[in-house]
């Protein structure tokens, strides 16, 4: 365990400090015996250090990955859940599931639990840390992985998403190939980053087929069903409405074709519509969805094969990798009438 | 540490066994390193003796619960997910998520891995134990529930059910009141309660209507959407075929839609159809599910909760419940043409 000169350890941190050592031990571990105050100036030192345990691969984890979801929805979840079971299961590691309940970023508590339970590290879906939440992971040697990553993420911070600018391009250029001219759009929020891949990958099929961009047939919301539902109202109900939609997700489109029927157009012959995911559910609506499938159980997969790398101290050839993405084309997209 | 005389203690386990007290402790925590033999000679001990460790509720156990699914289907399972970690997250528990894949009983290993972690309990969905691995359970002083049970359980097992006779009953009176005369049923697995209570619930329903039961109206299957489709094609590809089916999910009612698209029969005008769940998409499917409502975040809450007061060494109240379903009319059913 011997350091460097110039490099903090527990021993320097306490100095510096002014604590006992069991102290910095119990901050580096989550306990929460210890006063916020104190804690928080222990924090302050390691991080000015860049503080890194060393060893900390080494020492006694606790036989689990951690698994964190901004929102738990429905089928997409599940898909990555299973992915990443498929993973541990092999290892007889436990996955710990946790909700964000919407944010897209953890809590200190959440942060101070996986530290108390030693788990060997973390995969984020739709999620991330922010910096000094990132120090605390490093400061401890737990390693973290991105999933579909929301913001951009540092050059260091391995992820795993899918193409999203080419599902964006495929799905656009299947509904030019059909005839469409009049296609509009309906992504995710504006700040997540493939929300914004896809229509850029929307944008430049219209481009090179010489279709000016309408910025009023590019729509941002959430990947619910209520999003597609509302914007649906509103794109399908205007007098120059378009005649094909790409929806962000399977879900938005489930809330889209709602909004066709209510307003009496029929689908594919009134209008188009192409999803986003391929979820098991997607086949089954009528119309049969024409979709872009994600390999969203590949995607957790190779996410917590890659955690594992780098808890065993492995460096990752390729720490930040998109899976290609597929074009389905089923029952929910024909030529305009 | 006292023990009655005539109990056993890991003593006097390994004393008739023939082995060291750490072996035993060993076998109790889970451990790997026991031989094969010594280990089923140490568990025919343990089980003879209906050992069960004391104060294993006192003992130092890891801030984690157990949810254990048979199979991870999407919409479904998202809610019981939820319902589990809404509970666990205000104690700051860690939920350990595993899936049988399938099959309705854990491997040894998995109880082993569960033992080693020192989890503070176990929440079982659609899945469960045999004597055997509940006896190994108790003995480790390792509480659980189970949700949704698939099968008998012993009456000492907790259990949280929803009121699957009543959700059959008022599927098939709402049926009767719009005037339906043959109503099919699609159920789960006939050896699963719950697709029997819901199949004897609409048997009533008939009967004090005053029809008579035709068994080649009643089909059983699995909750997924390719058992409503498959269903789905054979009842209403026949002469006689029903104007109404009762589905046993609403991903059964999914697929069941699906066929009757295919034999070009409108829902609800040539056909009514409910579900069972509720689960987000029935409102959003085309058309909208009439279906039975069950409380699936909250039987997954309420199964949290005992298995913590049982970890707490509290006895339970009511161990055993089942929680009240709920009819909701929408735009599936209609009285037949």
């Amino acid at each position: 365990m011997a350091e460097d000169a110039p490099r903090a350890t527990i021993a320097s941190i306490a100095a510096e400090a002014g604590v006992s050592v069991p102290t910095v031990s119990k901050v580096l571990n989550g306990r929460p015996d210890v006063a916020p105050a104190t804690r928080a100036l222990v924090e302050e030192v390691i991080e000015r250090h860049s503080y890194t345990r060393r060893g900390a691969r080494g020492r006694s984890r606790s036989k689990l990955v951690e698994l964190v979801f901004h929102e738990l929805d429905a089928g997409w979840a599940a898909q990555i859940i299973r992915g990443v079971e498929r993973v541990a299961a092999a290892e007889r590691l436990g996955v710990v599931l946790s909700e964000l309940g919407g944010a897209h970023r953890p809590r200190q508590e959440w942060l101070d639990d996986v530290f108390a339970r030693g788990s060997m590290g973390v995969v984020f879906v739709l999620s991330e840390v922010d910096a000094g939440q990132r120090r605390q992971l490093l400061s401890r040697g737990v390693p973290f992985v991105v999933v579909d990553t929301a913001g951009e993420q540092p050059a260091d911070v391995p992820t795993v998403g899918s193409a999203n600018w080419s599902g964006g391009l495929a799905a656009t250029r299947h509904l030019l190939s059909l005839g469409h001219r009049r296609i509009a759009v309906i992504s995710g929020q504006p700040d997540v980053l493939c929300s914004r891949a896809r229509v850029d990958g929307y944008r430049s099929a219209l481009e090179e087929a010489g279709i000016a961009v309408d910025a009023s047939l590019i729509r941002y919301g959430d990947f619910a069903l209520e999003g597609g539902y509302r914007h649906g109202l509103e794109l399908l109900g205007a007098a120059d409405r378009p005649t094909a939609v790409f929806a962000g997700s399977d879900m938005q489109a489930v809330g889209l074709l709602r909004a066709a029927r209510e307003l009496r157009l029929r689908v594919p012959e009134d209008l188009s519509v192409v999803g986003y995911d391929d979820l098991p559910v997607a086949e089954w609506i009528g119309p049969a969805l024409t979709t872009i499938r994600q390999p969203l159980g590949e995607m957790a997969a190779t996410a917590t094969r890659m955690l594992l790398a780098l808890a065993r101290g492995e460096t990752l050839r390729n720490p930040r990798m998109d899976l290609a993405v597929e074009l389905v084309v089923r029952g929910s997209t024909a030529p305009p009438e």
